[in-house]
């Protein structure tokens, strides 16, 4: 087996091409790789078969194994996404500002590739697929290590996709499919600091934090999505309880998902028997804190801990706070820096709300789960930062790329005087 | 003396009310630090004074007791940098773009503080005052650990500014100077990943690899500027020679001076012998490749390490080329992605090199100095990032700051479906 620095250094050197690519030529290398995923169904449905039957064995649950699973629909889907990526507008070379210095040298703010990005993620297969096209449509080399689990279906797309790119004449390295599993081989691959640009790990909070914490390239990530819901005194009660619904119980399991209900004192008593009893239908558990548990048949007290969890199911907390303040204090207690929303009828509330937080997504009267890289107009999401530093929120193409500076003269220099004595 | 994480942790305490402040309280308040600086010029110069004292007796080398040095004119011109910054427009809460989605959300993209910002640097005190404003009026919070030669200076400086504070109402944590000066002390620092949000270390190489092996928090650094100028077949001669004395003689300790010229072997019998006599005039050691030690009197031979080398000093390493492609490879070896320039005539030729590199700063017929954040119209500079993620080149106010969403609706929903059936 290759060792892993040898792997990075030849997806680097083949980073040059596919950062030179013209647009067009991108865009027909990803519907090659869709067409590609879809000639080899056989190959990648069998290859997932193994994966499936391996990970039975092993008793993984039912959720995992469904992340896990392919079938024809399913594949028609993941080369549908693929095909979308090409019909995004390209982030590479857009001139983002442009002006003339006093001195008359033209600037140019100009978006290129990030260079070689690596991917460290879970079981779902599909990622392998979307983030070589994210990737590559940026104009960056890309590195995958996925799960386990899904070793033999992710080694089947790969190819598919690699196939596609032999077939545009590019070096297949560009795409790198890490396939010796071991952690010490993500270790060494993130420290690779002269090699890799960008390090994004998906999947649970151990993986991403044994991540940030050996990395020595850039990471960018986020550890879980606490999202808040806060609905404050004279809300429409209809309009919150519609967004608590769609927040919960929608996808419980993504993490844009609202996992914590703050509610002024003086709705309290009408709003929190509504939604008890809303949740309740829809099999929803409810850990609330005194005041509210008073008002929520069947809840549970909520403990500290319950206010800082990321539930990932039907689990809610939920709170009574005494005004908008005490709301914004709880949130800033307890944030993950992901999404918070205000219900309000009140602007002066809402403007308060959005300038007291700043978490990557603030919301005022729309649902916590449009907090994502498709609904914000993004086109397609390689993932979620909640670090504040290059992208801050979803991130789409655009934050695969940085901006850098194009100067174009005429012979200016800083010192004229020093030019003139010489020869 | 309190330990570091304490002094970081009431730093970012009191970040929320800087994050928060208005455009015209933070220019105020960047207003009356330069008074202060001014009204503290005795204690300031006296304490420069030991500074000094203390270096002299070590024997520290006049270059850097120059840097060190202040006098009342320096000071002066130390306050009008603070109060430059004030004028400057702020970046925090401009909105980048704003769009409606199909469903009628309202999506903004806002610029918001990243948090708390360390800076790690060398001898110069004015970096204290500079890094000071500039993270200040970005709305963040700022950790300054300065050099020990300048730690009477730059405590007696913090001081000035920490009363500019404390007389605007704010808490003068939000401006930590870190007094403590042993090298563990900067490793506590920048493993603090829950606390700090970004590192910039600034001097010498061996300084920022330090940082940037042991940081556990994002790092912004470039370790060197091995900046290019590559002359073309058919360049105007004049032109390339007064960029190649501006690049190389006006300032050759900075970052964005020449280190290297490369010449098309076209040109190269014309214009290498006139470049040896202007250079050899201006005191600058010349070492060349063998082609073109040849028409350079006086050069000496250039090592594989010279072409990798940041003189910093009046020394240029010059080679011969073939042709563009071989002048591109030579610099895709050896760059160190911070500034590269072509001189030409040929708009072809132009594009193929700005395409070709993807260095921070690429220019055409222009002078290597102009890679300057104030230079490049950003007002003023807290670094360069040759880094390829959140800033690329020169750092001004704006890479302080970071997008993020903002999104306005009226009780949107993902799923309708899921809101209709319940009470």
């Amino acid at each position: 087996m290759t060792d892993i620095k040898t792997l990075a250094l030849e997806c680097r050197d083949a980073a040059t091409a596919i950062a030179g690519l013209p647009t067009e030529a991108k865009n027909a290398l990803l519907r090659a790789m869709a067409d590609a995923l879809l000639a080899d169904e056989a190959t990648i449905l069998a290859a997932n078969a193994r994966d499936l039957e391996a990970a039975s064995a092993k008793g993984i649950g039912s959720a995992m194994l469904d992340r896990l699973r392919l079938d024809a629909s399913r594949l028609q889907g993941i080369a549908a996404a693929v095909r979308e990526v090409a019909e995004l507008p390209d982030p590479v070379g857009q001139v983002t500002r442009a002006y003339d210095r006093p001195n008359g040298i033209h600037v140019e703010r100009v978006r290129v590739p990030l260079g070689v990005i690596a991917m460290i993620y879970e079981a779902r297969p599909n990622v392998t697929a979307d983030a070589a096209a994210l990737c590559l449509k940026a104009g960056n080399a890309v590195i995958l290590r996925g799960g386990s689990e899904a070793i033999h279906s992710n080694t089947a797309i790969a190819a598919a996709l690699k196939r596609a790119l032999s077939e545009a004449g590019l070096r297949d390295a560009v795409l790198t499919l890490v396939e010796d599993l071991r952690r010490e081989t993500i270790l060494e691959l993130i420290q690779l600091s002269d090699v890799i640009d960008l390090v994004i790990p998906r999947g649970g909070e151990g993986l991403i934090r044994f991540v940030a914490e050996h990395a020595r390239v850039p990471v960018i990530k986020h550890y879980k999505g606490v999202c808040h819901q806060y609905v404050d005194a004279g809300a429409d009660e209809d309009l919150a309880l519609a967004l608590l619904l769609d927040g919960k119980v929608s996808r419980p399991s993504a993490c844009n998902s609202l996992e914590t209900l703050l509610v002024h004192r003086d709705i309290a008593t009408t709003f929190l028997p509504r939604a008890a009893e809303a949740l309740r239908v829809r099999g929803v558990e409810i850990r609330a804190d005194e005041a509210a548990r008073a008002l929520m048949p069947g809840g549970v007290t909520a403990t500290d801990e319950d206010f800082a969890a990321e539930f990932l199911d039907l689990v809610i907390a939920v709170g009574v706070v005494d005004d908008l303040d005490a709301a914004i204090a709880h949130i800033r207690h307890y944030t993950s820096d992901h999404t918070e929303v205000i219900v309000t009828r009140d602007p002066a509330h809402a403007e308060k709300f959005l300038n007291a937080l700043r978490s990557a997504v603030v919301m005022v009267n729309a649902s916590s789960r449009f907090s994502d890289g498709g609904e914000l107009g993004l086109g397609a999401e390689i993932g979620i930062s909640t670090t504040r530093l290059h992208s801050y929120g979803p991130m789409g193409l655009e934050a695969l790329t940085v901006e850098r500076f194009v100067v174009r003269g005429e012979g200016q220099v800083r010192h004229p005087a020093l030019i003139k004595p010489g020869p």
